[in-house]
């Protein structure tokens, strides 16, 4: 079996209600956004295809697929994943390694429809669902989550709706004492019921900034606090500092496109108390694999973020990970990553948990209709 | 003064004699490859302009230029980078950050258009004319550079037109036992005369590989070694190892893209010798210079990766920086980094020596006349 063909749609999808302060989502009842999506599928001469639909980072992760496909994807065995990973992992080393995290996915994808087994399976999955958190938009100034009393209402929302934890994204125009109050408001109403999280989103720009909310959040009991610095989270030495000063876990390395290779510098300096990873910025379910393995072994919490069916069966197999991330939510959002997909995979039931696909490869379909009516790009490489 | 709007003019552009093995580039008599690159400009309503020319990771910069336009540039001071610099490296945190470099290439042009001075002016230069080493394309089986005799050959011709220093890629199919003929046939030759270096360029799959490459280089007194390591030399613990093992000073970081904050912490864990930068990579004059500054209070050298004028103005700066890179060459190549430029900027005299441009901005003119003749896109962001 061997690779004939690699084809790219490009679309654009609809976020309704939401616009943007500085490039972050926020909840906006007068504007729409549309981003552009894609699906990638790797195709073999007998027919068998894998698919991945990607949401986030749709230009680069495409250009990077254009690189590597001719000489590294074309002819070769598809299930031999780990041979390509590691080529694609060199191939593009310069960059931050998108385009092999579109591609390893739709290899998975692929393997599971040749074995006619989940990808969950094939991983040695035993989970069959997983609990969640409701994952908000940044603050607005709109009327949406626009202060501490919106939060509170909205996450009892949430807690009503059957998810076990709650995290907001900090205020896009830098507010850390908003953000304390945020904080302080969801400890009080809802933090006996749920776990509470605040990704700051490297919004901080001074140390002594992400050293106070880490305080507040002590008091507040916190499950985790997350990317604080400005810098991406990149430095160990400040997140280590960070992690020393405060009981509060550390969530990092969201924005750190090292893959398992950085992640583990990080373990090894105890700079992070839980690792993030993703299957789509980390070298695909093989590369985020690695790192979740890794960190198992330094006895370590891994966090995927955000991320669909591609998490859903990673998370599947792993012990050391607590929450599949569900967001981006506002009061009045619609769940909006399941479009490009058949039904609606993303979905909990009440007691906020989410089923894990159990049809052959990653167990969705491509919605095609919907890529094709809103299709914006069309590539063939073969 | 605001920036008023955003240009990407998109070319491709010709390597003769040149083809791919693996993706990299090898010298093939039947073979012209034709990237694409790109021309970045940043206006201003008054008509103040500032250019980059991109030749390396179009798409992808592109991309993100595009991600970040639009909510960062238009409408702000183009003085005021370092502004503008926080912004974007916090808005594109979670990718490579190619974009930024672009950006900050043209805003610097742009800034020495304003004050009609050269950017090395602008940052206190206080070189004319740089020492240059010659860096060839990776080995090959064509006839061209395919042996140790064929490099030694090349690298006398490369001593007698005046460069300083000889590097070569390794073979693009992995064969180390090659590579170290080729370092014994350069020693042998030129050793005496030249500060000669190898560039593995991440190939090699195992540490007892890239252990016995480095062994052979201490014995042969090789200038540096760069980036042995398949994993892009990201991981801290496995070159401090190398540097720990091996007297040949290791070149790393150029595969790493975390900009200042990371290379911050390669060197407090002693895990390179010398630091690779570049300003298209790690966020353009303004991200590489925090590097190379952070590089000399570390007491450590940093080399440029190629680049063309923003190096030369940028390393016209820097007392911690031995040698600009040029190439990639080969025994049939004409310098093919002009392109895109009017004359030939990358050009050395018979000392070997490379004059940075005097001219206002990086002191280069785009060759309209070009792009235009080979223009593959065209965007405009007002």
């Amino acid at each position: 079996m061997r690779i004939s063909d690699v084809e790219i749609h490009e679309f654009d999808y609809e976020v309704e209600r939401t616009g943007t302060v500085g490039g972050n989502w926020v909840y906006d009842p007068d504007s729409t956004l549309e981003p552009p999506g894609f699906v990638l599928t790797i195709r073999t001469a007998d027919g068998t295809e894998g698919h991945y639909r990607g949401f986030a980072f749709t230009p680069p992760s495409i250009a990077q697929v254009q690189m590597v496909a001719e000489e590294h994807l074309l002819g070769r065995d598809p299930l031999a994943r780990r041979g390509i990973w590691q080529d694609c992992w060199r191939a593009l080393r310069h960059t931050d390694h998108f385009g092999l995290g579109a591609i390893d996915v739709a290899l998975w994808d692929l393997a599971g429809n040749h074995h006619d087994a989940s990808v969950s399976t094939l991983l040695g999955g035993y989970r069959d669902t997983l609990p969640t958190y409701a994952s908000t938009m940044f603050v607005d100034d709109n009327g949406g989550l626009d202060g501490p009393e919106a939060f509170a209402d909205y996450a009892e929302r949430c807690l009503d709706r059957g998810y076990d934890g709650f995290k907001f994204h900090g205020h896009p125009e830098v507010r850390p004492e908003v953000d304390i109050a945020i904080c302080e408001a969801l400890a009080d109403r809802v933090g006996s019921e749920m776990d509470l999280m605040i990704d700051s989103s490297s919004l901080y720009r001074t140390y002594a900034d992400a050293l106070k909310v880490g305080q507040a959040l002590d008091d507040l009991d916190f499950f985790w606090y997350e990317d604080p610095m400005h810098d991406g989270g990149v430095s160990e030495r400040t997140t280590k500092k960070l992690v020393a000063a405060l009981d509060t876990p550390m969530l990092g390395l969201e924005h750190v496109r090292t893959g398992p290779y950085g992640a583990v510098d990080s373990l090894a300096s105890e700079s992070t108390d839980l690792v993030r990873a993703s299957a789509h910025m980390d070298g695909g379910i093989t590369g985020a694999l690695k790192t979740a393995e890794a960190a198992e072994a330094f006895g370590v919490d891994v966090e995927l973020l955000l991320g669909g069916p591609a998490h859903m069966h990673l998370m599947s197999a792993l012990r050391n990970s607590s929450y599949f991330e569900h967001g981006l939510l506002n009061p009045e959002s619609d769940w909006i990553l399941n479009q490009g997909f058949e039904g609606r995979p993303e979905s909990i039931d009440d007691d906020g948990r989410m089923a894990v696909p159990d049809g052959p490869g990653l167990g969705v379909d491509i919605d095609w209709e919907f890529v094709d009516r809103r299709r914006t790009g069309h590539t063939v490489i073969e």
